[in-house]
């Protein structure tokens, strides 16, 4: 397979808004590239989901200056659009003395791989440390404490994130690490999470599973309406067309999962394991009729599942954009494979997020099974214009 | 893309010895299998190498019976087979109240994607624990102290390793997740190692890249003749057909390295940093010509360089093969990406590992970035035959 036009790869086919189960599966195109400048949005939102993701979130060091703020947003911004075109970062010297230059090189000669790099300003930087204060985001707070909160501080908040997802991990680990070894006289890390097997779908993708087995994300946002009724920001002064991003860590107790009858995962779900589809309903992508009841008199999908709980129809028709991935932190002190969900979700109102999660923390069945360790909100500013830089606005 | 014929992917292509930077990188067919049983060689050795791996080992719990073991080889033999058919393990029931029966089902409408497993043997499940002492394989010991060892138990050793690798994390996962789950009542997981971005090339592919930004493995083994005779096992009873796999986790001090000027880097390695040529020629597969002397008299590429002190010519003519992985374990204690190696190399004789090593770890230029903290010496049994099962022949 050789090169194809940027965008024309697998994922990026709208005619199929529900593809078949083997349609998007059997190849990764690994020459795709996704633009940083000059984009209606930023990279890595709507993006189809790569395969592989890190995330990280970094604290500007004690005695930081608002120009060093503006100098590490404009740094990362050249940076990443360079690293989104597959090129080494830094200067690349013409002798052989000088290589690589700044660039680590464990990239060099890979492709872009899908490559999107997506930055977030968290609310502690307009704490008024930098002068900031007037120019916060509107809805940019600290999330509030949720129900089923179990949080540390070693996995939560960060001054600023970096979202990078590729389809080839060693360009993802690339990515982070020269973004991060060019700030380290600015920043220090904070918390961070690898990812991996997406778990969401993009347009045209086939619905992936989490790690409880299950497909998750079969009713995310899919149309370009849902998109800006509920994604982007609409006359949000120097934020507009940016969005705000909700990072949760959610530990999985997968041992005590797997050794539950499937019928009651299905029960606690709300959908069948092996193909997806609401209990209600036949095929994954039926709508699940919630008020539906069995012989029994009893609702087929019970109101505490995970979907009756999370749908638009039960909370006012609210939706947000989910696109998480799996992790998993090697052996636990059990002895066990420590795993979870990296959920990150993207909405123009992070009360959304919040009136969810009031709902899921409090009464999801799934909670036993679950534990959020780690949580953030970031605002994402728009995609820069060549010869600008992500947040100038900010600064000006 | 569809469906191919199993084994006609890319990198498969034995016609291209060497090929072009831009040959083998551009698209991933996840469709590919490999089989399991009746083979000439057991997977994951030969096989190209896969861009994600999980290893792991694992304790035989105390009081485990012989036939403990016997039923664990033969219960991963048949989930492994089954795993590289992309099939769900254990029974599939056909209701829907069971659903996947056994399988925790995350990789459930996933391809193979080239998912193989190797299982290897301990020197300590031959300690008479378990009645085996005269089935020891005859090199099976754990290896010597080898100089700037800097072992803790805690990533070395393992009465079993499972080495599975894939072209789709996910999958990855899922094998070991369920390998690791099914013999939970006979062992405990010891160590474990998520690698990435393959650190070796197999017939067909380009060189790799190591976390140092070096390409890595030009000079691997990739001929028939020297398979034969410096990998697979020849007269060796009822380990005829296999090899020794020897493991080692290597931290790399990459911090230290970045700050590095890449000419002493290349004079480290005895390559260029960007092409991966011998500093003593022009491409990267110029055989290394380590007599050739610079005008200043000195060596052009140093006795004590990497490549100088790895190569068969100046090693009584000794190969291994190497099949190694990056791996990184997030953020260390001084906020820095911890990563390194998980050097994974394949031999009929441990003892040219331990000749190479002995060199390496008392002269290396590279040691002064790179801490050797896990290791283990396992036996790989041959490729069992359909209705048999991996290491049958210990029970007989």
């Amino acid at each position: 397979m050789g090169a194809l036009a940027v965008g024309a790869s697998w994922g990026m086919d709208a005619s199929r808004s529900h593809p078949a189960d083997a349609a998007d599966k059997d190849a990764i195109d690994l020459t795709t590239q996704y633009p940083f400048y000059d984009q209606a949005e930023p990279a890595g939102i709507r993006t189809p989901p790569q395969r592989y993701s890190i995330f990280m979130t970094f604290d500007l060091v004690d005695g930081s200056l608002r120009t060093d703020l503006q100098s590490l947003l404009a740094r990362w911004t050249a940076a990443s659009a360079q690293l989104m075109r597959a090129e080494p970062i830094g200067q690349v010297q013409p002798s052989s003395d000088a290589g690589v230059g700044q660039d680590t090189g464990e990239a060099l000669g890979l492709d872009a791989a899908s490559l999107t790099v997506t930055i977030g300003l968290g609310p502690s930087i307009f704490d008024d440390r930098f002068g900031l204060a007037d120019k916060r985001p509107a809805l940019l707070r600290r999330l509030p404490k949720l129900p089923s909160d179990n949080l540390t501080p070693e996995t939560s908040d960060g001054d600023l994130s970096v979202q990078v997802c590729a389809d080839d991990p060693q360009v993802c680990y690339h990515a982070i690490r020269n973004l991060a070894r060019m700030a380290r006289d600015t920043v220090q890390t904070r918390w961070t999470v690898m990812g991996f097997g997406r778990a969401s779908a993009g347009k045209g993708q086939q619905t992936p599973r989490n790690l409880f087995g299950f497909k998750d994300g079969t009713r995310n946002i899919s149309t370009g309406a849902d998109f800006d009724k509920y994604v982007w920001l609409k006359d949000a002064d120097w934020m507009t067309g940016g969005t705000y991003q909700v990072v949760r860590k959610i530990e999985m107790n997968i041992e005590t999962w797997d050794a539950d009858r499937v019928s009651d995962q299905e029960h606690i779900f709300g959908r069948g394991k092996t193909h997806g589809e609401p209990l209600s309903g036949s095929v994954e992508h039926d709508t699940p009729r919630f008020a539906a009841k069995g012989k029994d008199g009893e609702a087929i999908i019970a109101p505490t599942s995970h979907i009756a709980l999370a749908a638009h129809e039960n909370n006012g028709g609210i939706k947000i954009l989910r696109r998480g991935y799996n992790y998993t932190d090697g052996i636990n002190e059990f002895g066990q494979l420590d795993a979870g969900l990296l959920f990150v979700c993207y909405q123009n109102d992070p009360a959304h997020f919040v009136q969810l999660q009031r709902k899921l923390g409090a009464a999801d069945l799934l909670n036993e099974y679950v534990k959020h360790v780690g949580s953030g909100l970031f605002a994402i500013p728009p995609s820069p214009k060549t010869g600008h830089y992500i947040g100038e606005q900010l600064f000006t």
